[in-house]
């Protein structure tokens, strides 16, 4: 199943208290190529079953052709069909909230003027006094141009906006984290680096986020290395972080040794770069990169990398990883016996994982299992607690190697809500940083609420 | 009393249960210089009382001169000096927060991938979509770079995050708007238009904040050119707005006519010379004006101005605001019988209003009364709401007017906290944009829950 441009919808349906029933409408949904979510029980009586049932489907046309069949089906009636995506979207995702209420004047005088006036002087007297007594050091800001949000390409900044106000709400609930999108009317990466160095003094950390490559490349070492606080572009490193961990847990199932594995990256944009220069840092052997582009080859053997091409990878590589955004790519008879391959191109990845595995591959997954929403959070809280000024390689393997430990035998990867994996990233994070002389401030471990 | 550059302390003292006792324990502390505030009565039995009491000193020093005066009082035992400035700055005021949670994988599926996709796709189809489906329609960008923070002057945008924060928490408290502090690390005019500009996509207003003259000026007037949502610099025009409302209820108070009294400003900066402009547009008069700059009194000429100075106002001006930062600049044997008379620099005011009440004047108020909370939170709310490209002069004027009507007979200014007066302030100045044809969205009147 390729999730993105997908399009969600909650079906509520009545069905006869019958034997089956439920199982024949599944079929009859996935016989048009719908695919189904949360199935939720509403009602239940001798006679019938009430459910609301969550249907992606690729477009209108398709939904209707979904309906279509679920109307077929023998004792089903659609009761309501509601687009709940949209209705969630409503006057957006996040708010900037008071951590608590200003209920008095005395309250207000102390939060405003003339209280505050203090607070002020003494930071102005000592700027570093900033990180304990204003909100600098819970802001995170969430940066992006537009130019590749998703899967969908160059859709602009404002068309990023429910993208990054997902960001900030995960940064909330699972860290704690206080996201603030900032979308930039300019492409040019000379004048982002300009702005978002002019603003950084408002935020513990920056996350470049859906920024093209190569572009990416340059405005984030650029802006690093200007900032001293950590700046992380989340489709690079992020990715890495998540793919290595998901590798790892591979490795892990089919007793292999990761670092006597030979490793093919299919794809050297800002994913496969980052992937492939972290694999080759944590096995000191060279990855087999594959790219159309000469600049991305190049970049991938400056990295200590080995050119190679797809063929030439799929026959010879234990494991290979796709990021290429080309769907069907890696054909069924390329895929070697005892294999792995993650396709993790959206929407649609280069073999589907069930193809890959009925043809011999020994484990497969795609980019929707393989998310960042398992990186960024704990990476972003490791590093801003420990006031760390940029996010190390080791603090990346740190994150990667806590993903992989979280990771229960009966999964492929842990639970993106499960807090306690979020915890144990921030923390391994940030006792990386503290190990290597990174922080800044003293260490409290961050603990969800 | 000034206000602004005072330290705050709680502290907590139990007196003898004796009549006086507490009487006498404020004119102790009043004869050092201190100032009380809040007095919270804690506990109270036939032998003793114990109180909080909010003193507000001029340092550190004067705080132990006030102590050791609270000491030596009979009958008085200090229990505590607690800083609750500071602890409530700890971490800082705001937050980022989610508008509902992400409690199941189905939600996170509607919030992000894949859900998300297609209100980013009809997004880019329809940019105008951007203020229905996300939170730009209630993100206000509050931007500083430090160079005029409160009366403290140029101590930097990090120094100034507590005012920035405090007033995120009032646009959060009084009218639900989403307040995101941005601090600059640059004091160049063209870079700040430039960097504001190039974030602009994010937001669905501008409050600029504590920017130096005459710098302010060009800055507010470039963007408001270039951006197609409100920029407001609060200081002029917030400072304008709460200043000509007290003005009106002085006025009403001692039954004058506004376009019948001569009147005059002291201090043409940013505050000054958007007072004297907003005067002069509702009464048709000419402002008297003095500066010590030439370049200011230039400007207040070319805006229809009278060049005059400080003896010439005082001696000839039915109605004085000054706003110079000159701490008893007016004598009191310059007061005219019968003047109103706002003294409105801070932290010390040109003359302490009992002092030129004392001399005659028929009306006297400071900066601490005359306060820009009163007005910036619902003169944005009401743009916001309206999707206004701009404040017009009108909608200011609609907001003045709406916080006099709201000033009680017994009041010189209503309650900040009266989240009516903010209410019919937004309403006043949404009900104008419609009326000017500035409305670009369905106008849904503001109501705090």
């Amino acid at each position: 199943m390729s999730w993105e441009n997908k399009i969600l919808r909650i079906v509520r349906v009545v069905n006869a208290q019958e034997i089956g029933t439920l199982g024949r409408l599944l079929s009859a949904i996935t016989a048009v190529g719908g695919n189904v979510g949360n199935i939720e029980l509403l009602n239940e009586t001798s006679v019938q079953v009430v459910r609301d049932m969550t249907i992606f489907a690729d477009d209108e046309k398709h939904l209707e052709l979904i309906l279509e069949a679920i109307r077929r089906n023998r004792g089903t009636r659609i009761l309501d069909v509601r687009d709940e995506v949209m209705a969630l979207h409503l006057k957006g995702k996040i708010a900037v909230r008071s951590r608590y209420a200003i209920d008095s004047i005395s309250t207000l005088q102390k939060v405003y003027t003339p209280g505050v006036a203090e607070v002020c002087l003494k930071i102005a007297k000592d700027p570093k006094l900033a990180h304990t007594y204003t909100s600098t050091c819970h802001l995170v800001a969430i940066v992006t141009d537009g130019t590749a949000v998703l899967g969908l390409g160059d859709i602009g900044p404002l068309a990023g906006m429910p993208v990054m106000e997902g960001k900030a709400m995960l940064m909330e609930t699972l860290v704690g984290l206080s996201g603030v999108p900032i979308l930039l009317n300019t492409k040019d990466p000379d004048e982002i680096i300009k702005v978002v160095a002019a603003i950084a003094p408002t935020f513990a950390a920056i996350q470049l986020e859906d920024i093209s490559a190569p572009r990416c490349f340059r405005i984030e070492e650029e802006l690093q290395k200007q900032l001293d606080i950590p700046v992380m572009h989340d489709d690079q490193h992020g990715t890495a972080v998540v793919t290595t961990a998901v590798l790892t847990v591979a490795c892990r199932k089919l007793k292999k040794d990761l670092s006597k594995v030979v490793i093919g990256q299919i794809g050297l944009g800002a994913a496969g770069n980052a992937i492939a220069k972290m694999l080759m840092g944590i096995t000191g052997n060279p990855v087999w990169g594959a790219d159309l582009s000469e600049e991305a080859l190049v970049r991938h053997e400056a990295n200590g990398g080995k050119r190679s091409n797809l063929k030439e990878i799929m026959a010879n590589c234990d494991m290979v990883v796709s990021t290429t955004g080309v769907r069907g790519l890696i054909k069924p008879e390329m895929v070697r016996k005892g294999q792995i391959i993650l396709a993790l191109s959206n929407p649609h990845p280069e073999i589907e994982p069930e193809v890959a595995l009925k043809n011999g591959a020994a484990f497969a997954a795609d980019g929707k299992l393989v998310n960042n929403v398992l990186g960024f959070p704990g990476i972003f809280r490791g590093a801003v607690d420990t006031w760390a000024p940029r996010i190390s390689d080791e603090m990346l393997l740190a994150a990667s190697e806590a993903i992989a430990n979280h990771t229960k035998d009966d999964q492929l990867v842990p639970n993106p809500l499960d807090r306690k994996l979020h915890q144990a990233v921030a923390h391994a994070v940030a006792l990386k940083a503290i190990e290597q002389g990174l922080a800044r401030a003293e260490y409290v471990p961050y603990i969800h609420e």
